[in-house]
């Protein structure tokens, strides 16, 4: 561990006081700071060392929708660095009747030293919201409202996922040895049949933004018209080009999944109905709503073999590719009586799942810690060195 | 303090890394270490130590019926060794939308050190899912999911309420001087009037099952037809059997008061219309559950009697017999026309009932704290001897 | 900051052990003393010094009506001397199940060391009901039911509405230097149009009756008919005799803004109408309640040029009077079609609002503190001398 922190001491890192939005906003360089500090906080974890380092604060968590794992990764995330979580839960507060923005920012920022937003209901609007958060939180700082500009983690906007999708490429990084292993490695980004619609885009537009970056051949496969936002696919080609990996799109489940290392088989709604959704919930009109929903869902029962079950799986690396999910998963015959998944196959890899579900806590508490702290390599050394424990 | 920690040093316990669901499956030893630890406990709270053990970590609460004062109890129990309470609200969470058991048991899990469960609404239920997400947490930390293995504490379950009757035990020691005091003295568990109905049972059964082993003489007294559990109660004859002590069943609320020691009048739903009620509640079948309450309203009118009041009183020991309640009771013509207690009888004893729960918190940290430190006592003489102040 | 502190040793605290109900039941000295430890709270927060006295302990929120920043600035406070706030969430709990408050007072505490409440939606209920928790507690604590007795911080009742008051007031200090500067200011408390009706009397009732303790000049404006509590008024009055200030009672926002140095205009219902309505909720009279909204909407409709605007601003002093308001603001255009505030004229002291409410968690930390520490100066002596940082 010494030798880990070592090595982040020499390198600069560029992710001091900023808000970590969209991993495309971060050089590579900022990323693999993460990753680092990310896996000293698990080691230090398991060592029962605390890496408390706030002995006060406040992280406010802001889910404008519902979530289990997300809320908890980031509850234990903040807890670990010492801070409590305060819910801003807008049913309870009076955000609904007027307020704007940017008032409410700064009233829930007076001791707040990070807000966790997840925002992924309407396109076009949650990546906007964080933005227009953040503006109001730097004029509060700026304007001596606020002692400290709080930082602002993205737990999920309609443009990406950033903590999902880096806890998935850090899962690929222990799975597969480091990052470097993943070049030349085949993942599949593929949709996959659920009897629910108005999933989010941010998942699939997550790992194709930011595997792309490392090297890795992605084939994005869905039926047509399943399209994710375009400007991220391409955006998601020209980092495969300049990574020397490739991004490849195809629209047969069965056919993509050869030869994969990896696949990742997810639902999603397709872009244009995520737009036409957007404009109906703006408007509040639930019948065109309950139409929408009936058209999608008839025709998502189309690709209902867009399932992934040990046949596909036997078509991959050795018949054994690592299956990856951000849960939870619509498993056939378990959560569902169609899904994203067989039984069978999800069974293969479900404690996977869950450990790669593991790494958010650890990747949100590194991009906290980063935030806040210009040299994360010394900070860590300081925690090292004082040696408190967690326990006992 | 110092030789009842000493004391506590030289026992072995036989708590450590356990979950906490039935007091049964616990020896008498370790139950009295529970109590040690408990009473420690409180007194160092007394005394403005702090025996705060944890620097950062998470409490989960997951709570399957509504409750105040045991939210409560788990969440100052928490509070008091180090750890932050993260509700895991499942209205608020992707629970209900098809998520199995064992894979939200992990997602909650990656910093969490215990997680505290109230289930009793359906029989039959509650026990065997805390079961169930024992299960799935051995697995996760046996497969490198978790880095801890959480210990459950039961905060309800339809067969015991062991926080609870662990923290009447403790109220009862305080009020006779030791659990050696207890021999021979008599407790009537009586039924009472309630105009509401499908009150767990776990509480007289956590009473009979727990109070027969420290060679009490209890009395179970209720109306034909609104019988516990029977292997509960064949359980609780044959402690009773073992330690010295006795368990009678009757039928006259006023002719069991006699020469009681202690009286615990509270109502319960018949053990048969509880499994109706569970059979009713998984089909959703609400006509079926109106007409059951109808019905069983009707029933319970009948034994209107079944109240604790002065003329009751009168008959126990010195007519003075010390009246328990789990709280809220159901007092007649305060809390509701006719109920469970008359507000004479209840206000000579309301005071004893709140220092009664006042145990509770100390309990569920004993439990926490024995589960988690394989020698309690030598961790509570570190406490003691670095002599940490809880404010100031 | 020595300083300060040094000369908050040589003032002996009435304040020791007493509930935070009403601003009128303090002696001035001890409102300074309260100041005086919210400029020091907030220093050390902007200085990382971390002022935690609480290793552990509770700070119970019971909120009974919705809130905002008063809930975050409660959190806010309690975090800040390292309690944990657990919320007493009346829906998810039993008290509306005949639960007595006396009960449920003691059955939150035996871990607590604050209960923070609002209540304002009933005249003549919210103090009361605060006192009705302070009575129970008191006797907790007296019969050894609870360790400490929980000291109870009113966070806005139907009378008064003191941590916002007390907040103002630092602002104030802070704009115009001291407490002494502000003798002779002219401040108007305003009543202004609103869309909606049914807003509480507590802020300009806190206002006056605190401001006029300090040599301020005020004019309390308003329609006819919309008066405030008449004893509160009258109160107000004798303090502005003896304080040597003045209170006065117009009915023209516009003739009353000449020449003052600060406006606060804000929405109230008028005192008969809250008296009505409290007995029609009381009543739950749901065709009542409609009624008395449309006859209220209408009555206030009336009064739509009672909006502060840059006509109204332009003859205040210089044309640049202070405006305060405890936010959020009905703004024109902005929050509703025609407001209490016009946005131009709401965004020249936009910034000034925030930094005013930002005084809010630092006076009730200051309040807790004073409760529970007999020499508070002594006490902040030794947090700075300890120098502990906050981060890092």
């Amino acid at each position: 561990m010494n030798d880990k922190i070592d090595s982040l001491c020499r390198v600069k890192s560029g992710l001091y006081g900023k808000d970590f939005l969209l991993t495309w906003e971060k050089s590579e360089s900022d990323l693999r700071i993460i990753f680092d500090v990310a896996a000293i906080l698990k080691e230090m974890r398991r060592k029962n060392i605390s890496p408390r380092l706030f002995d006060s604060g406040l992280a406010i968590s802001n889910f404008r929708d519902n979530s289990t794992r997300t809320r908890f990764s980031f509850a234990s995330a903040s807890n670990l660095l010492g801070l409590a979580v305060q819910d801003l839960d807008e049913e309870k507060s009076q955000i609904a009747h007027g307020e704007t923005v940017r008032e409410t920012a700064n009233m829930i920022s007076f001791m707040s030293d990070f807000i966790g937003i997840r925002d992924d209901m309407f396109l076009g609007e949650g990546n906007k919201y964080m933005l227009e958060v953040g503006t109001a939180l730097d004029e509060g700082f700026q304007k001596g409202v606020l002692p400290v500009r709080p930082g602002i983690v993205n737990l999920q906007c309609d443009k990406d996922h950033p903590t999902q999708a880096m806890a998935d490429l850090m899962h690929l990084q222990n799975e597969f040895g480091s990052l470097e292993d993943l070049r030349g490695k085949k993942i599949v980004m593929s949709w996959a049949y659920s009897p629910s619609y108005g999933k989010p885009l941010s998942v699939p537009q997550g790992i194709i933004s930011l595997f792309s970056r490392f090297g890795m051949d992605i084939e994005l496969a869905y039926p047509e018209g399943y399209g994710l936002i375009p400007e991220i696919v391409e955006m998601a080609k020209k980092n495969a080009q300049q990574s020397g990996g490739s991004l490849n799109i195809s629209h047969s489940m069965a056919d993509a999944m050869k030869d994969a290392d990896i696949v990742y088989p997810k639902s999603w709604a397709p872009f244009h109905i995520m737009q036409q959704r957007t404009e109906l919930l703006k408007n509040a009109d639930k019948d065109g709503l309950k139409e929408l929903e009936k058209v999608c869902l008839a025709n998502n029962a189309k690709y209902k073999e867009w399932e992934y079950d040990e046949a596909k799986m036997k078509v991959t690396r050795k018949g054994n590719a690592l299956y990856m999910h951000c849960l939870p998963a619509d498993i056939s015959d378990v959560s569902c009586s169609r899904g994203e998944v067989s039984a069978a196959a999800f069974e293969h890899y479900r404690i996977k799942t869950y450990q790669e579900a593991g790494f958010k806590p650890y990747i949100i508490a590194a991009m906290m810690l980063t935030n806040r702290f210009e040299n994360p390599g010394e900070v860590l050394m300081d925690v090292l060195k004082r040696n408190r424990k967690r326990v006992g």
